[in-house]
C-alpha cells in the first residue's frame, strides 16, 4: 500500500463517501444538457461517446471495488464487462475501441440506472469499515473518473464540432472577450544542480508520478506564462506552417497530411480567425493561451521563437520551487481560458496549473525504479509508456482537486483535441 | 409528362392525399419501438441512420414539391438541405455520406417535428387543385419513401447486429420455424423469341423501367422457386467457399478479404448454423429462401449447381408470362420469409415477388433509348448505371404496393446487407 | 475442339512453326532497347514488369503445351510456376500480383535463357505431328502472347512515366505533329432489326467472342471516326471535369479522388497541353484520337456532346456491315496515332481497328450460351466477367494479326493506362 | 568548428585522401556480386534500393563539399538533386521516398560513372590545401557513407528475402553453426552517482552525441552479454507472443497486426526454427545473439525475464567504465554473429560493440544543450528526435572504424529489419 493510501485510510475515510458522491455527481452534471443522441457521438477512434464514459467509470468501481470485495457477487449485467472495459487485458475480452459509437443499447437511461445501482452498492460498502486497499482503489477510481470528466469535455467538444452544424455543447459558455493583448512574457531563471522530482509523501498520486528520484538539471529559463494566441498568430503569419526547417520530420509529415494551417478549431474569417469553443463560435482572443495545438506545433513554434519546450523536470522544478514564493510573477499572470467550459467546472485558475496543458519536450517513460502495480490495475499507466509526450499543468477542464505539480499527462505528439498549449524555455 | 402521370391526375387525385398519409405513417410505424440512440446507428458507410431516412424522405417533398411549387418559400431550416440531400448535385452541396452518423442535432424529436410541418404543408397543397406534374412528383416521392422504408429495415438490422450485444430490432418477430425441407425445385420451360420488356401503360414506374422495348431471348428454363437455405448449406458443406474455380475473380477476392464462410448474419453453432434476424437469433430453417448473399455468392452457387442466374429479361418474361396462368407452379411455392419483419409490413407473399430479392446476371445499364429526366430528379437512377447488378422481385421488407414485375433494383455485386437471394436458370 | 481449331489443324500446321517464331521474336524486339533495371518496373499493381511478361508468356507454353503433352516432363525450374502463373488457380499457388516488381532473380538474362530453352523444346514439338488440341492451344498461346505484347507497351510506358525523370521508352518514336484539326465527324446511319454478332467460322477467336448469336438492335447512328484531342480539349475548357451532372456517380468519385483534370499523360504547359508518349514529351495534336481516357471520362464526354457510347453490338455491326462496302467513309478517316509506338509495331492502320481502343457502353458479360473451356484454360476469360467494360477495335500497339471485329477487350471503368479512346453514337 | 574537426585538420589531412578512397571502395565492394535488377529492390518504403544508396552518398559529397566549395560549379546532372536528396529540405525538392524503387534510369552503370566523376573531383580537391570546415564536412560525408553501408546490408537482405525465391545475398556467408548453448549471462554491478556521458575531445562524432553532459544514475546491473536465440526461444515457447501483459500497448497492437510470432526472418520448420541470413537459410543457433527484433519485442522479452532494458546512459557508462579493465568479463563473451555478413566487413568483434545493435529504453531526444548545425547539414540528426528509440553498440554489419561507445543509433520501436537485439539490465 503506497503512503498516500495509508493516509487516505487514516484521515479521510470519513470524507470518502462524501467525495465519492461529489465526483460522481459532477460527471453527470457535465451531461445535464445533452440529448440522448449526443451521447452516441464518436467522431474519431481516439474519442469515446459520452455514454461510454458514464458507463466505463462505473464499471471501474463495479469490478475493482465491488466484485473485488465479494468475488461471488453476480455482475450487474454480464455484457457490461465486454462493452465497458477500456483496455484491461487481465479482466477479459473487450469491445474494439472503434466500435464504441455503435452501442445504442444499453440506452442512456439504462446506463444512468446502472450508475444508480452501483452508487447504491458503493454507499453500502462505504457505510461499513473498509480496509486500506479498498480505500486506495476507491480513491484511484475517483481520480480515474476525474480524468474521464476532462475527456468527456474534450470528446464532446470534438463530437459537436464534427456535427455538421457545429452546435454549441454549452450555449452559455462563450464568454465575452477582452482582446487586449497579453503583456510580453518574462523569463524566470532557475539555477541548475541536483534536484528531486516526482510525487512524495501525502495525498493521492498515480503510480507514474513516482518514485520520487534525483535528477540533474542544468540552469535554464522558463517563461512566466503560456504562449498566447496573438503570439501564435505571428507564427502563422510568418509562414510557420510552410517552413519545414522549423518542424520535426514526423511533425512536418503530420501537418502536411492533416492539412494543418492553424490550431484545431480555428477557421479563417476574412482577415481574422474564428474559433469553435464549447460555447459556440467566436473570434480568437489574442491574449488567451493558445490551445489545441499538437506537440509538433508546439515544438515548431518554440524553434521559431528561438526557444525550446521545457523538459518535464524543468517544468516540475519551476512549478514547485517558484510556487514557494507565492508572489512569483508567473503565478499572477493567470487568465481565464474561456475556450471550453464554464466556471462551475473550475472556479479559479492559475496560469501554470489550470489554463491549458503544456507540452514538454519529454517522451513519456517510467521514472527510474518505476514498477506498475500487480494485477489488472497495473495496466493503468505503464503500458502506454511509448510514443507519447508528457504534458504538465492542467486545463480549465481539469477538476481543480485533480491538479498537482507532479501530475504527468501524456498524449501522442499529433494529438490536438486535448486542451494543449505550451510554455517556452531556454538554456541559461 | 409520362403516361402514368396523366393517369395519376385523372383518376387518382382524390386518393393521393390518402395514400400520402398512409405511406408517411408506415415509415414512422417502422420506428415505433426505437430508442433515440438507435436512430444514430451507421455501422458502414453504405447504410444510413434511421433519423437520416426520416428526414431525407421529408426533405424530398419539401424541395421537389413544396419549394418547386413556390420558389419564394423559405426553407424549413436552412441547414437541412446540406444535411439531408442524398446525392442530388443539382440541388447543392451535401454532407459526405460517411458522416451521417454524426448528426446528433437535429434530434429525433426535431426531425419528427419537421415531418409534421412538411406533412401539414403537403396537406394544404393536396387540398387544392394540383397540376399533373406536381401529382407525378408526389407519386415519385411516395415511391421514393417506400424504397427508404425497405432500406430502413435493412439498415436497422445491420446497425443492431453491429451493436455488440446484437439486440433484436423487433423482438416479437422471430417466428417459430418449421424445418421441413422444401420440395425440390422444378424447372419451368420458357421458349425463345422476340419479346417486349419494360414498363408500359398505366401505373407508376421509375424512369429506369422504360422505355418498353424489344429484346431477343433464347429458350431457357427457370426454377419455380428461389434457392433455399438447405441447398445453400450443401454448397457450404461441399467446400463452396474454398473452391476458386466456382467464383468470379473479383468475387473470390471479396470472399477472401471479407472472410466469408456463409451468408451475412449466419454464425456457426456447434454442428449447426444460427441466423441473426430482426427478431433475434434463431436456427437456420433449411426450407426458407437463402438471403443476404452477395451477387458473387449467388453466382458461385449457381455454377456449383450446374446452372446460372437468369438475365433480367428472362426473369421479367417468366414473371409476366407465367403469372398469366394464375396456377403456374412457381406462384404457389411462396413461403413466408421470417428473417426480417412481421406481417404488418407485408401480409401476403409470393415466392417470385416478395420473398427475397433475386440477383440476376445483368449489369445495371439503361434500356435502349433510356434518357433521364431533366433537372435534379434526373439524378434519381441514371447516374448509378455502372458497377451494379440488377435484382428483381421484391422482399418481405418491400411494401406490397411497391412490387411489380418490371421493377429494377440494383446493388454492387459485393452487397450483402439487402434481402438478396437467388433463383436458378439454365439454357434450354 | 472449336471450329477455328479444326481449321488450324487442316490448313495452318505448316505455318504454325513459322508463326510461333515470329510472335516470340516480336515480344523480344519490343524490349530491345531496355536496360536490365527497366525490366523491374511495376509502378502500380495492375501493371507488370517487362521481365514478368517475358517469363509468363513462356510459362504458358511450358505448362499448357509441353507439360500437357508429356506430364512426366520435369519443369524447367520448379519455382517458375509460382513466380510466373498469372491467375490460373487450377495450376497451383502463385505470387501475389503486387509483388511482381520484387523478382530481381531470375535475372533478365536467366529469363531470356528460359525463353530459348522453351522455344527449343517447342521447335522439337512442332517438327513432329501434333494433334488438333495441341495446335489449338499453341494458337491460343500465341494470341495470349500478342495480348501481352500490347500490355508490355502500355506497362512500359506507365513505368517510364513514373520514373521521376520521365525518359522516353523509344526515343525515336515521337513523330512530328501535323496539328491541322481533324475534319468534323460524320454520322453513319445503321438501321435496326435482328442481327447476328459474335465470332463464327474460320480463324482463331477467344472463347468470349462466341457463341455467335441473335440480338435485336434499334436503329442508331455512329460517328465515322473516334473523338479527337481537339474535341476533348473543348470538353475540358467547357468545365467538363467540374460538372457532376455529366458524370456517372462512381466516375465523379474516381475523378475527384484521382485529381483528374485531363487524360492520363497530359500536362499543362502555360496555355497549352503537353503529352507524354513512349517517344518522349511533345505537344498535344488536336487532330489525333484522344487516348488514355477511362470509361468514366468517355461516358462523360459523350453526355456533354449530346451523344452516347455505342453498345458493343452496335459497334460490331457497324464494323462488319460498313466494312463490306470498302468505301464506307469511316474506314478512310484513319490517321496514325503517334502517341505510343513506331511503325514496326503496326504498319497500317484503320481508324476503327488500330488507332485506339474504343470504350463501349456494354458491361463485360458472357454471350448467351457462353461456357468456359474445361480445366485451367477455362479461367482465361470467364472469371473476369464482372465490373469491367468492353472495348472494341484495337490500338496502334495491338499486333495487326490480332485485330478483328469480334474481339472483346475489357478493362475496369477507371482504367486509363491502356490506349483507350471513344467513338460517339446516337439513337436514330 | 567542433573539436574533432580541428583535430581532423591538424593530424589527419594527410590521411583523409586515403580514408576517402577506402570508404568509397568498401561501399562498392558490398555490391560486387549484385545483378543490375538487384539494385532496384525497394520492398518497403523504409528501405532504399542499392542504386539509390550508391548515388545518394555521392550526391552528399557533390553538394556539401564540391558545390559548397565552388558555388558556380554546374551540377553533374541537374536531375540528381531531385532524385538523390534524402531529406534535406534546405537543398530543394526531392523524390518521395516510396518511389525510389522506380528509378530505372539512371542505370547502375550511369550511377557508377557518377561515382567515378565525383571521386575524381574529390581527389583534385583533396590534393589541394583544404580548410578546416571542408575537412570536417568530408569526414562527416565518410561517416554518412559508412552509415549507408550498414543500411545497404540490411536493405539488400530485406529485398532479397522479399524476392519470392529468397536467394542469398552473399551465398558463401552462412557459416557453419556450433549450436552449443551459450553460457548463462552474468550480471555486472554498476554503482550509481553523477556521471558524464556524450562525446568529448578527439575524433569524429555526430552532433547528436554531444554535448557531453552530467547525468545522475542510480545503481544498476547490466548483463555481460546480449540475449541469445536460445533464451528468446524460451520466451516464444512460454507464450511470449500471446500474453498482452508482457507488452506495451502499442507493441501488442503492432505484434497483432503484423502477425509476429518470432523475430523477423525466422520461420518454423517442423519442431525447429530456420533463419534467413544474407548467406541463405539455415537453422537457428541457440547460442548466437538474437537479432531482428523490434523494440517492442525486446521490451516484452525483458519484462518476461524479470528485467528491463538499460537506459542509454546506463549502457554508455557500462561500455566506457568496464572497458577500462580490459579483462571485464562481458568483453570476452563476444561471439561472431554469422547472420549477415562475412569477415571482410568486420574482422573482429566485441559483444558490446559489433555483434548486434542493442535497444535501450531511451527515446531519442537531444542531449541538454543540443543544437543542430546551421544550414542543410543541421537536418542531419535533429529533426528525427521524436518517435524513435536509441540503440547502442553496433552490429557485425557496422564498419569497425565507425563504432564507438557514444554512438547513438535510432529507429522507430516497430523496426525489425535492422540488426537489432538487446541486453538486459536491472535496478541494483
Amino acid at each position: 500500500m503506497p503512503d498516500w493510501a495509508a493516509e487516505a485510510v487514516a484521515s479521510q475515510r470519513a470524507e470518502l463517501s462524501h467525495r465519492y458522491a461529489r465526483v460522481r455527481e459532477q460527471t453527470e452534471a457535465l451531461c445535464a444538457e445533452l440529448e440522448p443522441e449526443d451521447y452516441m457521438l464518436q467522431p474519431v477512434e481516439e474519442a469515446s461517446p459520452a455514454k461510454w464514459h458514464l458507463a466505463h467509470t462505473t464499471w471501474f468501481f463495479e469490478v475493482f471495488v465491488l466484485t473485488a470485495a465479494r468475488p461471488e457477487r453476480a455482475p450487474y449485467d454480464p455484457s457490461y464487462g465486454y462493452l465497458f472495459n477500456s483496455y484491461y487485458n487481465a479482466v477479459g475480452e473487450r469491445l474494439p475501441r472503434s466500435r464504441r459509437g455503435l452501442i445504442s443499447r444499453p440506452t442512456v437511461a439504462a446506463v444512468l440506472a446502472y450508475r444508480r445501482a452501483i452508487d447504491d452498492e458503493m454507499a453500502e460498502l462505504l457505510a461499513d469499515r473498509i480496509d486500506h486497499r479498498t480505500a486506495a482503489v476507491i480513491e484511484l477510481g475517483l481520480n480515474h473518473e476525474q480524468q474521464h470528466q476532462e475527456l468527456l469535455v474534450t470528446d464532446l467538444k470534438l463530437g459537436f464540432w464534427h456535427n455538421p452544424t457545429k452546435p454549441a455543447v454549452w450555449p452559455g459558455v462563450a464568454a465575452a472577450v477582452d482582446d487586449g493583448s497579453a503583456a510580453p512574457p518574462r523569463w524566470i531563471e532557475v539555477p541548475g544542480g541536483l534536484r528531486q522530482i516526482g510525487h512524495a509523501g501525502s495525498g493521492f498520486a498515480f503510480d507514474n508520478e513516482g518514485p520520487r528520484h534525483t535528477t540533474y538539471v542544468r540552469g535554464y529559463r522558463i517563461a512566466d506564462r503560456p504562449v498566447c494566441c496573438g503570439e501564435f498568430l505571428a507564427f502563422i503569419e510568418d509562414g510557420g506552417y510552410d517552413r519545414p526547417e522549423l518542424w520535426l520530420s514526423d511533425g512536418w509529415a503530420a501537418a502536411r497530411s492533416g492539412g494543418w494551417r492553424a490550431p484545431l478549431y480555428w477557421e479563417r474569417d476574412g482577415d481574422g480567425w474564428m474559433i469553435y469553443t464549447a460555447g459556440g463560435i467566436r473570434a480568437v482572443d489574442r491574449g488567451e493561451p493558445v490551445c489545441h495545438v499538437s506537440f509538433y506545433e508546439a515544438d515548431a513554434f518554440a524553434r521559431w521563437a528561438g526557444a525550446r519546450l521545457p523538459t518535464e523536470a524543468e517544468w516540475e522544478i519551476a512549478a514547485v520551487e517558484l510556487r514557494q514564493g507565492t508572489t512569483g510573477p508567473f503565478l499572477e499572470s493567470g487568465r481565464m481560458h474561456p475556450a471550453v467550459v464554464a466556471d462551475d467546472v473550475q472556479p479559479t485558475l492559475k496560469a501554470m496549473m489550470g489554463g491549458v496543458w503544456e507540452w514538454t519536450s519529454s517522451p513519456y517513460v517510467g521514472y527510474p525504479g518505476y514498477r506498475p502495480a500487480e494485477g489488472a490495475l497495473g495496466e493503468y499507466n505503464g503500458k502506454f509508456m511509448c510514443n507519447q509526450m508528457v504534458l504538465r499543468g492542467g486545463s480549465c477542464a481539469t477538476p481543480v482537486s485533480h491538479i498537482r505539480p507532479t501530475y504527468r499527462n501524456f498524449f501522442p505528439p499529433e494529438a490536438r483535441w486535448q486542451l494543449s498549449g505550451l510554455r517556452l524555455a531556454q538554456d541559461a
